[in-house]
């Protein structure tokens, strides 16, 4: 069938998307026209996806600018956001606004490393240790292997977790600009092949679960996996009472019981109102990988009161963000790190403190919003 | 400053979007060319999005067709996924092929509610249990004033959780097709206007954290949020080794030792590979909310040798997923869901199952790429 | 040798004992005589003990009087406390009288069950979704069999959770005043037997970790085990400054910043200060099982700032214990639950309450001592 | 009245513990009689508890011996045990016997700490960083400061947790043989109080939870606390059909669908049977601390079929024991050391090294039982 000859195309020319598309078309039965429409290249395309049959667009606002003093972010950004919830962008542009009125976000950045974790299969705990020995012992020429996969990355150590017949291996990389997943997941491969030549530990997988990428795992909040970043902003008295119609002492209540009681009684990794929101919203915008929103979703928001004024600070134990390579070289993609100058090298450590900042503006909108009780009206009058 | 005027216009119009887009450009030095090229109605987006300026542009792809037997999918899909992670889609695609010629996957939902939980505060635990009965006693009334708010969903119970001066509770709804979170909202919203006068009891925040929405809470683990949903499927032995280049005995030892015990050290909620990777891609595809991606990341997947063959399976305690409202409106999204038959009244418990099984190829094709040790290999060919 | 025939010895009288604790001293080179010395008889002890070679004593404190208004315990009670850890029982005295001097503790139990779960081969997801429906229509005669094992036990509900070809059934009793561990494993061993015969489901183990007992899981924490219990004082504002060397301000700041927000960032189940420590201490003077101190280890407590008084509550999710059968028929144990009133029958609940509000005083007397600055000292002066 | 006036009697001579028994028997209405009878010396017991009224007995049995090879411990251990469950001491002899058959237990020790952590309110994230730069750059002095309050405890290195106004500090002590949580108490409260003076900063409480001592927290699974150790076995398939009543791979399906998925499903901080309960009964015996029970609950006990041999082993992330101090110096309790070697000095590596081959041996002996299907059996019989 012709159809299954369109499915079946693996090229990347725009002839072969159009090929494909009308051949999913075809056996869907479904028009795909929307979907037809991009504005890239797919050549470009070729090293985000494969089976390409198109776009879907998703819709881009912005909130700010917003004050940042961090020790990358200096300045006044207007931070790109993609979403299809309404009243996001608006909460958090409220929250970016009130901040400002307080003299802006304040952002540092503490720990910065890619982590990937191999599990070897060893012979007994003995074995284990003579592997952890040899590790020690030979560092210097497991990174020189590392280093000969990329110019850009750096093995900075390697944790072992020995258990039995399994040993957990932690490498833990500098991947400049980059996310760095990837980078760390070849030269984790190459330093591998040494280890089970030298030691005879089996590599059993080169991701063993405790990098931990893409999962609620305590070990990155402890850890800290990318970038540990914390913002925080102090928004006085008056200000908290005029723009956020609840004051100081309410406010903290609604931290306390919702993020700190609630977030231990929902036994919960992280305790915030919604920093998830904000990741996905300004990675889909900026080309950062989705699925790394669980990272962000470990946040821990406290609010104090500080005589009288309102103290709001996120820390974000685990950033996973580049700004060279994957999403980041498509064009809308592009020109949204370029919007926040983040684009291409130098951008990373300060787009993550960019990202903090906007998850701060977010939770204290929506706990304010909570607090005052006007949660449900402003998704019923600005969403769905 | 005209630029400050065009940031602050509030309009949905095409022409705010670009008044908007042209302030953006202006204050940031930065051409947004691509950004401005969508082709979907601002004015329908505005349920969706504030401050919009353009769109982002996400390239799609498809993987399939795989054969799905489920309570509500059955037959062969091809399923949208929107990345910028290059191999992803080819692995999943894998993946389901080698599904299908096992005679393709299985899936069952085992669960179904919205939920969502404000946080009280009483007097004491005396007043607690006063405010439980009460709602013992009166929950008709409660679902009665849930209903007013909503045709569609339906208040299914209330489950209380006193702790000191905080009472919590969980209310659960069947929201039909929607995702429910905002019905849900402002059902409960509504009742606990009524419990508050009732009762004494004051609520403090519409959301009390143990929702959970959008963390990583073993509460939704446990308890589920959304849907339950299981996917499995039996690989015979001859064609494990055939397109996996692994055998199963190979493949069962890295589910074990990676998503067993790696995740039992990591200490995560959840045990798997990446699951997070599908659920993002085809969220954002069919206009899911991408923060929902935690939910999926609490994914079990188990493996096992039967009698040689290999079988797969996930858990997925949190699918949080609609087919109706949000983001499946806009034009690219409805097309994403049309191509699964999904769109509209009658999809999202079919729309979960298709969402698990494409977690189930997903699994199984970076699982056994793992294995067989060409993970790397995999990305430094077709990723960054 | 006559020492392995003394180690080898399996009786249970008084010269049994003797016979092989020389046997031990002889293997060992070590003398035991303090060990030799117990009061109670080692036939008696045979239910609880094998290969007993003596005792082991541990000194036994009180604590109180605590004026306690309960569910069921009503008064003033002296709890008994055995520990070696200097000023445990000197801290949970202050916080007593504390807590007398505002009035007394406050105490509800909130639930109560007993839970075993056992775990299932299923052939894949279809044929657990039949077991599971076999379940449910057949309850009652599930209920029938695990009766028939037990005349104190009573089955409640079972709840299902499907995984792959797992299926976990959580089992749940009302156990009456005994702890019931034993009680529902007997009586779910004997159901399972008819859910294999008419199922196919094939039992792995009747103990599948979702029980869960002596683990620390959010399941526990969320569902219960055991009884739910609620603690709670308020002290007056006045009390607090004389009698704690602190003023309520900054009690509620140690509770939060470490109960909450340190409990948050180490990733805990439960967030207080020691509760184990008051668990265990009650535990072993009362004949309870002292690992489950590991359910009292996830209790919450919450301290608010209520007008200058200070409240405080403890919520223990999972209080396992009982006032019949294991331990408690030893002499001293006896004795020690005669102290409250809890021996024998009706005494269970009654017996959570107490402990939940010894938990209650000891944690307001540590947070108070950690807030005022003297933590280590009163253990210099007291302690090792 | 005379009986409030006992009550209060601080002493502690033999006379002042009759006084107050006698006061306790007259308030409680109970005869104390059997709680009255102890054989060590109650002015010795000072230091291990206040309020004495006499003694707890637990009886005291034994299992093994057992052969070790360890880092520390080498040779044959009779394992002593107080416990009241019955079957417990048997099981555990069972699986002693069994592991002996296969050529013992090996075990090694993979990190040594004791921790503190402090949560200090710092003035901002800023004031934070400046914070750990002086700890950083005075690391020296920190150290000193925390030696001159002990001459057993060494300061190892302070690991900063800054988020928001909060700084948490990780202490982590080389507390040679004493377990050295008080030691620890007592040099971190000196070492803060220099922070203080010199940074700013403002001590909230010295234990911030962060330590964790007592609680159920992913921190010390992670990074451990005490002695992280970890046991292992070979047991051939032909003694483990003959002595366990199940084959390998039975016994490994148990490992596998219980401890590692059912712990997965239950969101638990390890994955094991029921280590709390060796833990427990062997911390009593020897005068550790009960509390800390909640640290050996998070054991991660992995099984594999090792060319059908069953190899099984633990990880105790979280060992936190000592031979000096403590409850350790009470005659019954220096006994049960002496009995392993292991009273005083250079006594706690090779203890914890007992308590993780005891823990071992527990294992293999319950999850066999559970395989084989007589786990209620064993209890009905040998227990209550």
């Amino acid at each position: 069938m012709s159809e299954q000859k369109g499915l079946k195309n693996r090229g990347y020319a725009h002839a072969d998307v159009d090929d494909r598309r009308r051949a999913v078309e075809e056996f869907t039965g479904t028009s795909l026209e929307s979907i037809s429409k991009y504005c890239f290249s797919s050549e470009t395309a070729s090293k985000n996806i494969e089976n390409m049959i198109g776009a879907v667009q998703i819709p881009l606002g912005f909130a700010g600018p917003l004050q940042i003093s961090g020790d990358y972010a200096d300045g006044r950004f207007i931070v790109p956001m993609a979403t299809t919830e309404g009243a996001l962008v608006a909460s958090v542009a409220r929250g970016m606004s009130v901040i400002n009125d307080g003299g802006g976000a304040k952002t540092r950045v503490f720990w910065d490393n890619m982590t990937r974790a191999p599990v070897f299969r060893v012979r007994d705990i003995g074995h284990a240790r003579e592997v952890m020995d040899w590790i020690e012992g030979n560092f210097d020429s497991l990174a020189a292997s590392a280093a000969s996969t990329t110019s850009h990355g750096r093995l900075v150590s390697v944790e072992p977790y020995p258990t039995g017949r399994n040993l957990f291996l932690r490498f833990l990389y500098d991947t400049g600009d980059a996310m760095g997943m990837n980078m760390a997941t070849i030269a984790t491969e190459t330093a591998c092949k040494v280890i089970e030549e030298r030691t005879g530990a089996v590599l059993v997988s080169v991701s063993g679960n405790m990098c931990s990428d893409k999962k609620a795992a305590a070990i990155n909040m402890i850890k800290g996996r990318g970038k540990t970043v914390v913002a925080e902003a102090l928004i006085p008295a008056e200000i908290v009472l005029r723009r956020l119609g609840a004051d100081t002492a309410s406010i903290v209540e609604t931290g306390y019981r919702k993020n700190m009681v609630g977030s231990a009684m929902a036994v919960t990794i992280g305790a915030n109102a919604h920093a998830a929101n904000m990741v996905a919203a300004v990675y889909i915008a900026t080309g950062q990988d989705p699925a790394q929103v669980v990272g962000g979703s470990m946040t821990v928001t406290t609010i104090e009161n500080v005589d009288g004024d309102l103290y709001i600070a996120v820390r974000m134990p685990s950033v996973e963000v580049g700004t060279v390579g994957g999403g980041t070289r498509l064009p809308c993609q592009s020109e949204a790190l370029r919007m926040i100058g983040c684009l291409g090298d130098g951008g990373a450590r300060k787009f993550s403190e960019i990202v903090a900042a906007t998850v701060l503006a977010g939770e204290l909108s929506t706990i304010a919003a909570q607090t005052a009780g006007h949660l449900g009206k402003a998704h019923s009058e600005l969403g769905r």
